[in-house]
């Protein structure tokens, strides 16, 4: 009786998980104008990661999170600083758990882009290592985004019916160092992927291709 | 160039990504009193699961959320609620993912609990199916906790240190119905992982035996 309370097994770290999943954790940050093509991207992403590399992806977007976890925020500042802090957290708790967080957001402003990667980067206490920050700029000029429109937004922006609209009534602040600048109005989708996947070859975070 | 704009990905399904990853995404949701044994059990749940079973499973416990995503909540009624609210919304990113989330939280009000089954459990629009929710009860009578008390937090309880306790002065409403019901003061830890192995392979979730 009572024998459980002598057993502990002891907790998997993080690299011994990372160890039995045959996978680095890590988390893919794509920012970038509103219409800049992040979600196309992020989807084709994630095919490609699970079908032909076989690794744990998953796309964190407005689509599951603003109607999930984050539907108690709206667009004032502070609920966007928070929206941007609970989708970092969760990309964390992903590439902890020996995934890879793909998140897809325009994510405006660097203070809160920088603010992403030191959490995943610096460890925090009880932590063995950071876990590897992918920023990803989805760089197309704003008239190549205004024109493709493809949800009316920046017509609304533009008619004042939104309001603080990246691009048009609000900053949007450009990566300075990106790890991966994606020149997207100027390359296919499949080139972009490419581009992404280069990179994280590139750095040894992929199991080698099946 | 802009050839990107006319192409459009399908984005993974969450049957199409749980096929691919040869996986069932569901949560394990334990709930039980303090040191009732919860983190044992899912300590060794997490990692039988990825050693013996080869499926991606994470756990979800006081550590990495309670210190993360959830550092602004406090203990008021309210902040609490939230917590649980917070913590099956990510559960269910994990297990829409094809991943097994296994939480780890006292979580000791019935209607909470069956909030985060519901959410499992009750496909919202543009998904497909629900997913599983295997609700998994920890049960040691309160005398039990008590003298165990590794944390010396029943003593606090009983002094009026800590207010609201779980057990002492605060009601713990126990499952109904639970997919799972662990007499934990009678078995060993291996014997109730053993259980809820035993569980998900009747329903036929897990991947065959290595």
């Amino acid at each position: 009786m009572a024998t459980n309370i002598t057993f502990h097994a002891a907790a998997l770290t993080r690299s011994e998980r990372s160890k039995l999943r045959n996978q680095q954790g890590l988390t893919i940050w794509l920012t970038g104008l509103s219409a800049s093509g992040k979600s196309t991207i992020a989807v084709e992403l994630e095919h490609q990661l699970l079908a032909q590399r076989g690794v744990h992806a998953y796309r964190l977007d407005g689509d599951n999170v603003r109607f999930g976890l984050n539907k108690d925020l709206g667009f004032s500042e502070k609920d966007r600083n928070e929206n941007i802090r609970r989708i970092a957290e969760v990309a964390k708790l992903f590439a902890d758990s020996a995934s890879i967080a793909i998140t897809s957001f325009i994510s405006p402003y660097r203070a809160d882009r920088d603010t992403a990667r030191q959490l995943h980067e610096v460890p925090t206490p009880g932590e063995e290592t950071g876990l590897p920050f992918v920023e990803v700029y989805v760089d197309v000029p704003v008239e190549v985004a205004e024109q493709r429109d493809p949800k009316g937004l920046y017509k609304k922006a533009r008619e004042g019916i939104i309001k603080d609209f990246t691009g048009i009534s609000a900053p949007y602040e450009a990566p300075a160092s990106p790890e991966v600048h994606i020149k997207n109005h100027e390359v296919p989708v499949q080139e972009a992927v490419a581009q992404i996947i280069a990179y994280l070859d590139s750095k040894g975070y992929l199991p080698a291709k099946n």
